[in-house]
């Protein structure tokens, strides 16, 4: 999952998406953002934000307080897929980036639910990452502080699937035993 | 912790933060965000937006793949926090809205570091929440689809707290019973 931003009328909107990347590009599930911005035109600018929170880090001082976690920052101009092969392909990768193997199963979009559906393509034409990992750093007179000091580990958990009332297949493998594609 | 979309020279940036809600209120731990704008101006367009994801959610056709959520939209004009006092105030409440107990604890900011910090105040003018619960929804045809159908519920989990090692205090009960403000 992802969180996009969009300009519209000079005022950021920050929405959560799915998507999936495509080599130097991304697509994002736009249907969230077309409600927004009525029909996206060609080259907008985009900002893509993909955060996995990994632990609370707690320091001494309140000042160094902070997070273990893992983001990436992903800027470029967003443009709707109008061909219906690649939309078709954008949408099966998106699937399959929350879920590899689900693609092959679910049956695909019929002729009005795709064009009821709005992909974006994104090319990613700069990106940053950050990534903080370990114990808190505290100034060095703090270190004698009689505050505890440590991690609080966060864990993402996907729990036992819940089949539909309605659905008598077995669970697939890969919904078993799901994982993130990014661990 | 939220995402929050600011706009630079007619481009949003979407960056992670810390934050706390006083009433019609939010702070921001500002500090990603000033520098990428340099000194925040007065009443800055920001979205901040928080999501929780409480599960993945497959349909029997790729279509009606969904999520379930809780997801709110903030919108609103953001100012820095200029006074000393409302500026600590602020800092305490994200520090609690992280931990309830720990701005007790922790040492305060002294005069340096709370120069170094910038808090930005954003009144919420507007917002909108979403939340999906919930299996999924097939059209009527789908579900003789011999596809499976359900949810995988996706729940956050704190694990065992890891003390710095050069700590030797007791794990408080607010680090040792760590749960979410908002489950």
């Amino acid at each position: 999952m992802a969180h996009v931003g969009i300009v519209a009328e000079g005022r950021p909107y920050v929405i959560p998406v799915l998507y999936a990347r495509n080599g130097t590009e991304l697509y994002v599930h736009g249907s969230p953002l077309s409600r927004l911005l009525g029909t996206l035109a060609q080259g907008v600018p985009m900002c893509l934000t993909v955060t996995l929170v990994d632990g609370l880090v707690f320091a001494r001082s309140a000042f160094h307080h902070s997070m273990n976690y893992r983001s990436v920052v992903v800027l470029g101009d967003g443009y709707p897929i109008a061909d219906r092969e690649e939309k078709l392909e954008a949408l099966r990768m998106i699937v399959e980036h929350v879920a590899a193997g689900r693609a092959g199963e679910a049956r695909e979009p019929d002729h009005q639910e795709l064009k009821a559906t709005e992909v974006v393509a994104l090319p990613i034409r700069e990106a940053s990452a950050k990534i903080r990992t370990g114990p808190p750093v505290d100034a060095a007179d703090d270190y004698a502080l009689p505050v505890w000091a440590g991690e609080v580990p966060v864990r993402t958990r996907f729990e036992e699937p819940v089949p539909d009332t309605r659905c008598t297949e077995p669970v697939p493998t890969y919904i078993r035993d799901y994982r993130r594609a990014y661990a």
